[in-house]
């Protein structure tokens, strides 16, 4: 029997991403009916979930949806029997990414908020508070769908599956942006195209993009070869960087713009070392952004979700969670783009690893298409990484320095020791309390 | 570019089942544009043949369809530039039909056109027909689909995907029968369910069934426990046999009507020597079936399908078959299930098995929805029945007595070597000259 | 450190076989120095083991042992500390034997004490005690090596390998058997040849035999083609048949004496019916033999090892068992065939799953040599009868009636609901209180 | 049957190793029946080849060994009949490996002869010579094993095992040199110790050390934690850097020589740097030690192996090489580490990957020691590299450009495609006409 009436908590409420959440809940307030809505969100992000909740009223007022917005510090109560909980907190803020960002750098080490010894940091930080959660979901809302956003989301969904008995899709933004990317650049119809993706979150390649269901991939890398200014600047945005036509023709897929750090790490350290020096950390950037996001929100007589958050970086977020939890709930029986786990999708990785690939969503949740095996050619690096996250997610579980050490040591970007080490011990000292019980 | 005119080819066109898949045609002709229909035949089927044609073009004026209806003894110019080949045919016939049922019975082992010894001589007989039409296809139509019905279907596929590089889904009418079957037990619209098949052709088993996207397979077993006598009945349609309650339990799933000769092979083999006793061999009744059918299918004044047809044992063939036609060339993105090729979508079976399984089909064609692990209770016979398949094929194609005899020791109805070995060189024998390639 | 002191405990130390273990460590004890010997046993079986004990003083006196020699019935003294623990015991006796033979044939199915229904009764009345005993190992003797004998030593081992801790190695006295008629076949010492063996207990192929270290399978298959009287009574004695050369050349392996009840089912059928007309079960003809042979043992003239008892069966067993143990103590790098877990020697069964193969022991234990991919044309009935094996254990382990109904229906003697579900009710009802657990 | 006479052919057998492996053979000349031995290189080496047959017929007298040696330029002839050949050629000479080793330096990567880019050219100009080689095999002398000690040996040796069908072993002395480095360690003879290892070539981790048998790697590893000075020296030796406790603990297995350019990259291109600066190429360095070398060789007092040849880096070569042709011929039934298809041996690796591992060696050949999986700690970067590997393999197989690229960009020291292409572009261009092939 379906439900009339959902519950939906979102963890994390206090998030400048929030906005686009209502918004995508209030265009389908006539097909999936989410009458009770929870924003919680810790102490040190109240004033921001005050701000939000207020906005999400006004929001709810002008939508005319009858939805209850409920905001709390209170997050087992927000949980309690809910139907979709959703995930987007960052543990320590932004000045936790700062750290991430910064102190890799200085050892000469490509500093990010989701790969490299920064994502390694974050994840460290946020999987004791997921697996917390998912606790709490498995003993007062167990047939509750967990959507997770939280970053890194493949590393999170990876302690998720393997670690919890909670039904949860792991979700970015990444994978519609591309496919959005590629509508823009063929000039046609967003819904005419479909970009099959395999490998993991922030890793991922697409391996086939059709047009009315027609395979066009080998003519989107053929366009690479010699493209005028107007075709580069949109092949650009399929993955943030022009990549030359030899590297695409021999890779034969196209990439997530965060291969970059894999493919162009030398240009992508000397760029980020230049723009550490000139404008501090991206988040430190983010901060700013966010602070006049905020005073936007504040506004009282905003009552819709303000232009200037795509800027942000979270485009088409609210159409990718949102549709997700509209699929299941009306078992739409269509393709998504998640994180989710293998169990033989891709025969050449793991069969517990969390993978992000294409799923068929219905009521009964998101089922991947196969793909058999990857291609040797991206199987050695997928692989590597994939070992790396395995290994951060038990390092987390086991609150073991050894198999801390041992996670930063297979991180792709880190090839020296005495680096590793010494960036590991640094995050730690940075990040306590957090990594305190990473602490020997 | 999607075509606007298509050209099909039925090797096998004078098949009594043919109608079934005219009516399909012309119930989709203006959303399915097949613009020539090449019907072929081999000579001892001419007359069939030109009985179907005739009425074929009946029926086209009928639908007022201006399909170009062919009708020829040759194979490689029907199969010339088509865009779907679908394949049909019966080597050896009915009588061929009736040494594979009646040779295995007088050993006291099931007599069976698609399982057991019966089915392997077919498999022998038409494995080097098939491989041929794929010579063909490859030669002169290499973007054609084959849909392959011609029996046992899943060795028929396993054949063309491990020895051809053709592109091919293999067909039976069991999945969507059941699928029909559970909606007619649960008073609802077959569109509201869904069924999920996992395992091989005539031996795969359902393990989800959905009524709106919510999963009642649970529901279902569980009627199996005290049905009243209607209840029973339409129980039965589901896997043509009553199942204890306790078997199904046990199995968590929902079976074939062909898993009736793995898991009551005494009581087949008692109803079948009875049945032959009584009213000679299955293939002999056909026999006469047949014969009345194209008496009908003769009646200058008939120009659709008659209902007498689907008495034959071919309903939804249609249905299966166009659908999955038109499902290819809209690009219609629906579920079908079919027979595929595994490529880890089962991760306990060999990656290169055909499997029979729920794939998604579009204009690229189909793609398995991922299963992972088979659970125990079942692998153990599927991976049997498939090492059988596999030297079925093997045998067909190395034109090797030892690894013929092999795969009849590997077949889970033979558990004697004299009894198989026995079975193996009367089938060689009495089917000269199409196994004439065993012969030593 | 080598130990200079070693105590051995054995459970079901009234055992008829326990003189040719004492004969095996007494021939060895100026390298293998068992200094404690605990023969253990049930009240049950108190007369036999005081007789055995009194019989093993008069060997260690013979032979100038300073062995000491304890009986007693509390099996956690005797494993408490102990270095090597083997467990050659019968749960219920000849008698409960005498039913896993005759409950099955009443029904049409081969009653046999290891495969068959009658092997999984003597599986489900003896995993609950073995995993006992290994909770026993695990906290008092957690260093031991515990050799298992009990039949049926697959599943048993099976059971052990997925469910606790123990350094556990299976043991059979087959392979030794087929390696020394090999042997006598050739006409040479059997220290020159070498068997490899791959598969499971009582379904293990030859897939390697080398004099000398050269291969020469195929000279013997070849030697089945047409041998003269003499040579088929050599070959008979290396699977207990002689094969027909046609099927041994199609299987390209050599078989064990068991593979009979798979490959020639029909004919050991009739042989059963027929012998337990005229002589009753297996069990009730070793009943009279083991009487004899513990007049015998209780002759207090009587110091060394009776030649009787090789015509009991358990030829090589001594050799198996004890040079298994010298081979662990002494670190001799030899070559035995154990059951141990797979974990990747055969690619094709599950990596959990206890195998039969050739193993390196040292005093480490003992490591497979790799064998890759299983041949098809064996690989369907070996994953067939391992997936009944699994199933076996978890049936046993978790007590359920519903899984133990799986198993029976996965058996490969059972082709038949009613029959396994018969058959299966009857053993439980018969086997009681063993197997009590089962009852709903 | 025995033989009793053998063909021996070595392949650049000018080589400055040579008169190791001559050493070998005439120390087992009594039990290892080398009867002719075939000196072969081409026309650049003839006049070391010269020396080096010069000096082998001296060594021969002195040995009072009836063995004829051959010196030719026709591979072919020496080929033809061979029992054993032997690869040590180095296509291109030392001038080759000097652009190997200061290409990619100059663009900032690691340059060296085995492992990154200049291994990669190595196994660019070396396969299609190696598999020429073996078409000669298959064709005149199919029953050779073929001994291969050509670097980089694991890839050389997975292009013989995936593209010929030569029997075949590839060798290297990094194994045994750690295994003498243990015993000295440990203070003990090296026939006490075992060493296990599971990897690649130069890419091998050693995951168990057995002292008479018992396990003492946990030890070892604790003797990184505060050794002495003496006992650090000995530390160093066992993979050429003392490693600190930590890494080693985490990682829980020690190393191979190489992994330094893994695991302390930064470190070892900054002495690479410097030493380039200093000293020139190591390439250089090596021409400078064999000029000697064959100074010494052509004194024709000389007539046995001199001492020098060690310092040069081949210790223990022979011993590798010509005990592996010992334990071969003889059935010796031993333990070697050696070069091998994979099959399962190494779950989480592709099963037609060649591996580094132990194997028991005898008549019939080399069967590895079953592992199961690798820890993941190590897993992601041996399937990164061995990925690399089997695109190095393809792109000499297939001739592709763009396989050739593919597979720069998967080598683990290159993370940054313009650097990639630059080094690719440039050996191709550097190393003409050996790499011809790959200009398009």
């Amino acid at each position: 029997m379906k439900k009339t009436s959902l519950k939906m908590a979102v963890i994390g409420g206090g998030s400048s991403y929030t906005p686009e959440l209502l918004e995508g809940l209030f265009n389908r307030k006539d097909t999936l009916p989410v009458k009770e809505l929870w924003l919680v969100d810790v102490p040190m992000g109240e004033e921001k979930l005050n701000t939000i909740t207020a906005l999400a009223k006004r929001m709810a007022a002008k939508a005319q949806s009858d939805m209850k917005i409920y905001s709390t510090m209170d997050r087992a109560q927000a949980i309690q029997g809910a139907d979709f909980v959703i995930t987007q907190f960052r543990v320590g803020g932004l000045d936790a990414r700062a750290k991430d960002e910064s102190i890799p750098l200085r050892h000469g080490v490509i500093g990010q908020e989701t790969t490299g010894p920064g994502g390694y940091a974050k994840a460290l930080r946020t999987i004791p508070v997921i697996l917390d959660i998912c606790r709490e979901i498995e003993a007062t809302a167990p047939d509750a769908w967990l959507i997770n956003f939280t970053n890194p989301a493949g590393i999170i969904t990876e302690a998720i599956a393997n670690y919890t008995n909670v039904k949860a899709l792991g979700l970015c933004n990444v994978p519609i942006c591309i496919k959005k990317d590629i509508a823009k650049f063929l000039g046609v119809d967003a819904s005419r195209v479909q970009a099959s993706f395999m490998g993991l979150n922030h890793m991922s390649y697409v391996y086939s993009v059709t047009l009315d269901g027609e395979e066009i991939l080998p003519q989107i890398i053929q366009a690479y070869e010699h493209p005028d200014e107007e075709t580069a600047k949109k092949l650009e945005a399929i993955s943030d960087v022009v990549w030359p036509a030899p590297f695409l023709k021999s890779l034969g897929m196209l990439t997530s713009p965060y291969h970059r750090y894999y493919y162009r790490n030398r240009f992508m350290l000397e760029e980020e070392r230049e723009s550490m020096a000139k404008e501090g950390s991206r988040a430190m950037q983010v901060k700013k952004i966010e602070h006049e996001l905020f005073l936007k929100y504040a506004d009282e007589s905003l009552c819709v979700k303000p232009k200037e958050l795509e800027q942000r970086g979270g485009a088409y977020y609210s159409e990718a969670a949102i549709s997700l939890v509209d699929a299941i709930y009306n078992d739409k029986q269509e393709i998504h783009t998640v994180n989710i786990q293998n169990r033989g999708t891709i025969t050449n990785l793991p069969y517990n690893a969390v993978i992000e690939t294409n799923v068929l969503v219905g009521a009964c949740g998101a089922i991947p298409l196969r793909i058999g095996q990857m291609p040797t050619r991206v199987a050695g690096l997928v692989n590597y990484v994939k070992a790396y996250e395995q290994l951060a997610v038990r390092a987390a579980v086991e609150k073991s320095y050894d198999v801390a050490l041992s996670a930063m040591m297979a991180n792709p970007f880190i090839d020296d020791y005495e680096t590793g080490k010494a960036i590991l011990d640094e995050l730690i000292e940075a990040h306590s309390p957090y990594l305190d019980y990473l602490k020997r």
